[in-house]
């Protein structure tokens, strides 16, 4: 993909990544448990400028991440009720989910857009000065399971967003889509700096988006109160969209946790603005990123 | 160079460039033509957080660019009168000045730094949808040229900033290093989009950095609307410095004039707050530039 | 990396990887499985300039590749009885040995090298025409593995070649080095085009070697008839070291079945001849590679 | 422009370029001064496999080279009646000739192809251990040239070689095409390492790569001993083209004076050869770089 930074796009898609698998409250109380919770917090992210939602829900009781049908439609119901915001439910949901699992809650539900990942990893904690593992595991993506899962898509009119963790990642989309079970122009967020994934340069970056078709939409994304916001900067500059959260940041500046997901959204229309461009509604949104008709 | 982004600087300094060669009055009224204009334009940029401003000298009746000693100094004293800006001269001034009189006011003057151009090549204005050719100077920057000036610089304890334009120029500043005429670590501007230079990708950007030696400071410029809001908001996300100015543009946001290079000035520093980074005085800035003593 | 093609090595490793896991006598009559033919093919490459062989050990019967001690052990024992060429052993095997069969060949038969696999990754056969998936097997080799392998192979003084097939790959190596695990300067082999991993680019490759410390040794490879002579000549002109055999390739030109592994070394030392590299001896590549002292 | 690689062009044309404006006999005695010394030299390559020879015509007594018209067409004659090699002139001659008489050989003799330099820039001789200037020039090729140039080789059926020294060069040619005047698709030089242009690097060709549109044609070159049979075998291992030539190094191995420009030919062969490509014909280069029908 070449990118004309002389024809920037205005608009921008902020999705606010409320949860994650792995943020709980002790962490940031912010983070949401309860389908209550999960409305007020989408709803004070719309309030700021997001345009979607992405879903892992939870336990009410434990707080953990959770594949049950039930829990998982009563977040959505609620954050419906609550706001237009879209929403784009997590397949990766937790560690050792079963593939049908995974996908099962796309099929019943049918959000707007799901979570896509592209290709078996490690997927771990390090500590970055020592190199010491804390914890891992091997985060399973068959060829088979992305053709599936974009087959259960594509059938059912949610918008995949594509997870690419590395150079390899793009190449199994490409091969996947001369299957065509992918809707094009494609949505690829690019993530940086997992252990087990590419780590961030600004060449890894430029790799990024020299291996992608054109015409696609895309999001940078990273980890950490210092690489999320650089991802965010990057995206921005160079015309994509903005992913922000509790999921992958629980601070809102250096010692200050967030006070929730929404703190990050009003931050990046600040940003945003600085380089003369705005946030897109939901329904701005589904135009741009090419969202099937419902 | 390797640039960390999980250890970023903080602090990064601003550069108003007020004029440049060819911007006008009747383009934007706020370009400064006599001392006490730049005096007090810088003066306004310095109040809004700019550490550092570069000149071009003009005459103050015609308004062009002056190669004219009496008028620069007059220039820099008003300046440095009004506020205590760091002042980097431009070694450039205009097409067709020789060499003897585009280093002569760093020897007299010695400002705080000065532009130190690095390789020959076309400077053009081109119609980018025609390609139709409006004007074109071949600019002179031999290699003869980059070491003598170099070499008056480091006599006259003048930081050079290193413009270059292209690859090559990156390796005329290597090669001629050898020579042990720069002081170390060496402050670069990465320029893009010239007519004549290397156009703007973010692969190209990595270029530059994978070219660059370790410990340097950088910042990246561009010209026009559109362009130089996406490299300032590079530099912020990569850890490098700022420049703005009605020397690369004379807007503020879309069909608005900027009253002033100041406004651009506020303006990057409301872009760098939002990833946390804030603007470095003039004394900030000479210690992250490695400024020689005085 | 930074690369001194004015400063080529003259001399460089041929390692002719002899069979793989995948290959077998009905694809090309010439892959070994009993350990008399591992040691034919192992003296001919030898003649022809290859140092080093990568092995992965046979049923004799079957065919199908064995984590057998014993047989693996009568195959280095007929090799080194055979020549003094050096013996690479794989620690990958094939799919679906556990990680202790994969690592205990290493400690008890102590080869001078061993390939070690530096991330988890979906391995697959896919059309490349119609994106149809043949075959896959999720290849785990997580972060524990990598660290506990590399200790292994480092108390036994047995070189790790390191096997990336992707940017993250690098990044899990870099990571875990900060354990102390590997002997420094550490030996990479840069993989493209399996599906799962990193495709063919002259950017991608540049990539790896931006990527990579200082000071290390590289191959880069491949699979298939085109790709693998492609990695060869970008090895050769850029100073790493070049990887044939049937393991990668079966052929020798288009449509012409190799001999033997040892027809493609011979090609490889003519091509190094003619950039004015030669094949570099088991005694020179010991000294090459940083092989430990035995 | 994306490379292939799984499906490279079997031929490739091999250019030799027998002097050059610099290399004189006393470097090396077979470098051709009269046009019988051309004629003879061309016939060489054209045996050993070369499809097209490029051409700095010089005066028979001194060597040096010349922009006489006559001299040239006494070469082009010389050549033309002794073999069917293809012919490429330099529109470079030497520094110091106007833009009139560079080009107007091209409108008289009407070679095949003629050099097309795409951008001002230093051209200069650097000891690379101090950093000292031996000697420099300022090569002007600005944008009106450019333009010009192309439309006299369009109108006269003269196929131009884009002398690409940087990337700026390749954006030169990209906003000059706009106008229309280069037959499409084009045919590039990536030069790398002249003092003044982009140094090598695996990752500066591959910018190269990146910024060059779909179809085109190229070849990548360098001087000196070391870097052009690493631009030659990088270009055969890509699917480029191949030149060599007195013009770029003096030598056939390490301190051993070429025979003649022909013997790099032979060895370029050879090289590609072992990568299973074969140097195309007088009447294939045609075909393969797309020359206009005479």
């Amino acid at each position: 993909m070449e990118i004309d930074v002389l024809r920037p796009n205005k608009k921008y898609v902020i999705c606010a990544a409320l949860t994650g698998a792995a943020t709980m409250k002790d962490q940031n109380p912010a983070v949401p448990y309860t389908a209550e919770e999960f409305a007020e917090e989408a709803y004070r992210c719309y309030q700021e400028g997001a345009a979607v939602v992405h879903i892992h829900a939870r336990d009410p009781q434990t707080g953990l991440p959770t594949e049950n049908i039930d829990q998982i439609q009563r977040v959505v119901d609620a954050v419906r009720e609550r706001c237009p915001i879209l929403i784009n439910l997590s397949t990766a949901i937790r560690a050792g989910v079963p593939a049908e699992a995974r996908i099962k809650p796309i099929e019943v539900i049918k959000p707007d857009m799901a979570s896509l990942n592209t290709g078996s990893m490690n997927f771990a904690l390090i500590n970055r000065k020592t190199g010491e593992l804390i914890t891992e595991t091997v985060f399973e993506n068959t060829f088979a399971m992305l053709s599936s899962f974009a087959r259960v898509m594509k059938e059912n009119k949610v918008k995949p967003e594509l997870e690419v963790y590395d150079l390899g990642h793009m190449e199994n989309v490409r091969l996947t889509s001369l299957q065509g079970v992918f809707e094009e122009p494609r949505h690829y967020n690019f993530l940086f700096g997992i252990a087990g994934g590419m780590p961030f340069s600004v060449g890894n970056l430029a790799q990024y988006i020299a291996g992608a078709p054109d015409g696609i939409t895309w999001v940078a994304t990273s980890i950490g109160p210092k690489l999320q916001p650089v991802c965010n900067m990057l995206s921005l500059a160079l015309g994509g969209n903005v992913r922000v959260g509790l999921e992958d940041n629980i601070w809102i500046s250096e010692g200050v946790l967030a006070r929730g997901s929404y703190e990050q959204v009003a931050l990046a229309v600040k940003m945003g603005s600085t380089i003369g461009r705005g946030p897109a509604t939901p329904e701005e949104a589904r135009v741009l990123l090419n969202l099937p008709e419902r």
